[in-house]
């Protein structure tokens, strides 16, 4: 799939509430994904969902999983159905009535079934995409892996074939009814996720700066 | 169940790894729940996990989540298990081997199954803890529910009665072997959610001020 294959709604993928927020482009997809720092990802564990915040890395249209080989969260995510979630607040909507409050919002929801890699060659690529999703030129800065911590590591690939993106904009949209009573203040209050200043670790010699590919994240 | 009463693991609500992150005091619960300002919520649809984002508010040991009565996550919520989950994240973590890489967080992860509110006044109380949990203030500035917005809403109330927190903070964990070869830096980038300067809805009259409710989210 190139990112000029629209999504293609499936039954699950398809927006029940509010379709109008519906995005079928696969850039918006990768974008949202690109963004967004963490995911949350949804299992099945005796008949009922558990919902867990965790790292992830995409690569073209392959979202990348990992945890510790042992991890039951990944041992209930393998070859069984999987929702991975992101979510990007962009504000919080405060409307004329509480009931048309809401809240901008950029968010991918990718459903599918993940397989366990397997060979180094593939488990490698995996890792390196999530750490540099997550923390951009570690790969490069710190120590790679070794075979040890490689065998120790699950990660799980899940394809970006049936996904969803749903995105809220702009101000609030009130009934007419309250658009002329009011005295109430109407309007976006923007959320923002940024840096702040890195704290080197305790252990760390005094002369190791910080490096160009963390000071770039500050802005 | 008083802040005193400390937050009891069943099978489900135990961590697996890194049990050490667990947290057993009700009172860092009601912290993570406070300061988060959307949760994920899980529900199974069709033999499949669905983890969407949305707006909760908490009362003591209750947890209110809204919807309009026809949504599908709330059909799929009502009367079977779900998970709801609240991410803070508060910093990546930088190490000296991209294994040990991390995220500095606060996560509460509830599991329940919860009921669906039938009579006006409950559907309020859980609405404004809605509402005043999201946007402080809002409930008496804005206008309330009618009748008929309160029909076509659904609430739904989890107990917190089977709930785990789990935390990490601090610098990273090295290798002892890798302490001395470094030149890599290590430390946390911390990650904050601020808000920006409030954005009026261009239909707002120019003379409504931003309202103290408002004003005092800026820091």
């Amino acid at each position: 799939m190139s990112t000029s294959t629209p999504l293609s709604p499936t039954a699950r993928s398809t927006l029940g509430r509010h379709a109008e927020r519906a995005r079928l482009d696969r850039a918006e997809l990768y974008a949202v994904l690109d963004e967004g720092l963490i995911c949350h990802l949804g299992v099945m564990r005796s008949g009922a969902p558990v919902v867990l915040p965790t790292c992830y890395g995409r690569l073209n249209d392959t979202l990348y999983l990992h945890g510790s080989a042992g991890a039951s969260s990944l041992r209930a995510g393998a070859d069984t159905p999987v929702c991975v979630t992101v979510t990007l607040l962009d504000g919080l909507v405060y409307a004329r009535s509480v009931m048309h409050h809401s809240a901008n919002y950029r968010s991918a929801v990718v459903h599918g079934t993940p397989r366990r890699l397997v060979d180094e060659a593939s488990k490698l690529r995996g890792l390196k995409a999530i750490v540099e999703h997550t923390t951009p030129g570690s790969w490069e800065h710190a120590r790679q892996p070794n075979r040890k911590e490689l065998a120790a590591t699950s990660v799980l690939v899940l394809d970006l074939a049936e996904a969803s993106v749903k995105v809220r904009t702009g101000p609030p949209v009130d009934d007419d009814a309250d658009m002329s009573v009011g005295t109430a203040w109407a309007g976006v209050l923007p959320v923002q996720t940024t840096f702040g200043s890195p704290a080197p670790c305790p252990l760390l010699a005094a002369n190791v700066p910080i490096p160009p590919h963390i000071a770039k994240r500050l802005g």
